[in-house]
């Protein structure tokens, strides 16, 4: 197979970049080692930015998006006894949209399929060779077992953490920095209402908790626990106890409901830099991981690709403007991403030290009664706007 | 000796919280430790935020302050290759002041003088007694070796870190947070006007540098040094290289003169809670130390204090309602200046951690390039108005 772009990996990134390629006249092959119903099922992110939502309308994926996603003026910060309102449209005037990774995933491969893009689902042995050439290509064991192989003007690595593509990165040219924390998170998915109408983000000395949604009849919630935690020791009914301790306020009920699904999610912080090598251009969490406390994982895998599609697209026409300065100019709104998850998960998560519990609430204290502060927050949350600019 | 008020220490805390409650018709007795001559050359902070600069005017202490205080706009923010200055005038419309402790110490200890306000010098082994009833007393030896006893109706320690308010508080009835810092600074003093207009605070890869100054012949200096560093492992030689490295920038130069002093501060966060115990009334550093980052320290001093005369004021008529509050009251502002003091020291220090390191410039750049980052640092730095209300 010759294709100008090999997309290693059909997520969010992988499969956005594609279309955005495509909307600019350049074709492309998606590879992924999982099958399309596990990428299109997995429980992910949920919090789109603004310019998230600007960026999927203005590709012609907004139509479901407008008429599901469900628009947040902001999001509530608690401790116990207080629960303090951020209005990110008052702030800044900017919103956020609830519109789960699930459904960006269905809509982008919906689209796909339109189009009749080639997406090759359940491959493995993907291994990326020749990086350092102008004529790159991917080696692979497709689903039926046949040894394949495309060859390309580029290699698009959006295969996430644990993919081929960053780690075909030579150590000698990259740097990486990796932070693990302590805690984990059990996400707890729910069917039933919210009983908030933002999300609830809980600072308690037993460890954060985040009321958060997916739609009117389906509540998504998040609890700190030790890392490492076994699943099976959170029985629902510790679930819904922990959840009335962690987010209770006098006069609030939590409303409860069967849970659907649950699991524990490791809590990392890692940037691998260059994001470029040779015609290798790496995008989305296999560049950069962040805790999921500030909501920015798959915002930051669609501003990347926002940039990358132009720069790519431009390269093969011999222009090499954007190409060279993509890494540069995603990894500024990385590092600005990697700097605010590490802030709202450091002040929300609870840890033995008794002087930063007080240091955690005088900081919530103080972000939530200035202006400048509560700004401070706004601005990273509803997040920067995506410079489109060629 | 019978006072209404026996006050421990004659520091800026202990001399003012005397002004202000002769101001207000109530009679003190101050005993110190050191000799005058040693109170009022050591050298520490230099900045009063705008709020000191008030509450020293207001309390006709302003004369000599405004002719000779140096105002400045804000700070300039540095790491390698980058100056900028935040205007906190255009930010928030305030200002800070350079005036050294010492300047301050004098004019207090000259108003005391002119008031004939008695202060014991040079005493030791000073214990406080009964401080659960409304007959406390403390009893010491004075500087010629006679024992001696002031009863009062309460006691104010104003005596700092080491002194004996703080430990007299019995354990049960306080709780304490404590932070030691690996690092320390060494503060030089040099005669040499200073290179800049406004403070540098300077991120480098081998340290942080602080460039202040006392007058406008006068430099004052700062260099992050590892805990436990011997100041005679910094012959002037190495200061001023040093300086250089970490404050250096392209078309910039640095002016040396004589060092005329050098020590080494170490670094330490610590708050006691409450700060009332009975009739003691804790201020000043006798509650809490911060980081002299944030140049926090003598100003919540001076804050303590201006709380604290109309309590005691009041509680001596028989009103008890500033005296019960005062501890909550001076607690909210300590710890948001314990906050912001570990935040500005936790951005600008250098440790051993690369990832540490990629946050500190993160937050650098964004502090620097959002308004409301910006604001936020230039809110907390030139301080929060004092509550004057009685």
């Amino acid at each position: 197979m010759r294709t100008p772009v090999a997309i290693i990996g059909a997520g969010p990134a992988g499969l956005l970049l594609s279309h955005l390629l495509a909307g600019r006249g350049v074709e492309s092959v998606v590879l992924e080692t999982r099958t399309r119903d596990y990428v299109e099922a997995r429980i992910r992110a949920g919090i789109l930015e603004q310019s998230s939502v600007d960026l999927l309308t203005a590709a012609g994926l907004g139509e479901r998006l407008r008429a599901e996603g469900d628009r947040h003026r902001g999001i509530h910060l608690q401790w116990p006894g207080e629960r303090h309102h951020l209005d990110f449209v008052d702030l800044i005037g900017r919103t956020v949209t609830v519109y789960g990774q699930t459904e960006v995933q269905k809509d982008l491969g919906r689209a796909r399929d339109e189009a009749g893009q080639p997406i090759l689902y359940g491959v493995r042995d993907v291994a990326l060779h020749d990086l350092g050439t102008d004529r790159p290509y991917v080696t692979f064991v497709d689903a039926d077992g046949h040894e394949g192989r495309v060859d390309a003007d580029v290699v698009a690595g959006c295969d996430g953490s644990f993919g081929p593509s960053r780690a075909a990165v030579p150590d000698a040219a990259r740097q990486t920095w990796e932070r693990t924390y302590p805690y984990s998170w059990l996400g707890v998915l729910a069917d039933v209402a919210p009983s908030t109408d933002d999300l609830i983000y809980a600072w308690h000395p037993d460890g954060f908790a985040l009321h958060s949604m997916r739609s009117a009849r389906v509540s998504r919630f998040y609890l700190q626990v030790p890392a490492g935690t076994d699943v099976a020791a959170w029985p629902d009914d510790r679930i819904w106890q922990a959840l009335d301790d962690r987010l209770g306020l006098s006069g609030w009920t939590l409303g409860t409901g069967p849970v659907t699904e649950k699991s524990v999610l490791p809590m990392r912080s890692f940037v691998q830099q260059p994001m470029r090598h040779g015609r290798l251009f790496l995008a989305g969490d296999a560049a950069h991981i962040v805790p999921p406390t500030g909501a920015k994982g798959l915002n930051l895998a669609l501003a990347d690709v926002a940039l990358l599609a132009p720069a790519l697209a431009g390269l093969l026409r011999g222009e090499n403007r954007l190409a060279d300065t993509y890494s540069d100019t995603a990894l500024r709104r990385v590092w600005r991403c990697t700097h605010f998850s590490w802030w709202m998960t450091t002040m929300l998560h609870t840890g033995d030290d008794p002087f930063d519990a007080q240091l955690q609430l005088s900081q919530l204290r103080w972000v939530t009664g200035s202006e400048a502060g509560a700004r401070g927050l706004a601005e990273n949350y509803a997040g920067l706007p995506i410079d489109f600019a060629e």
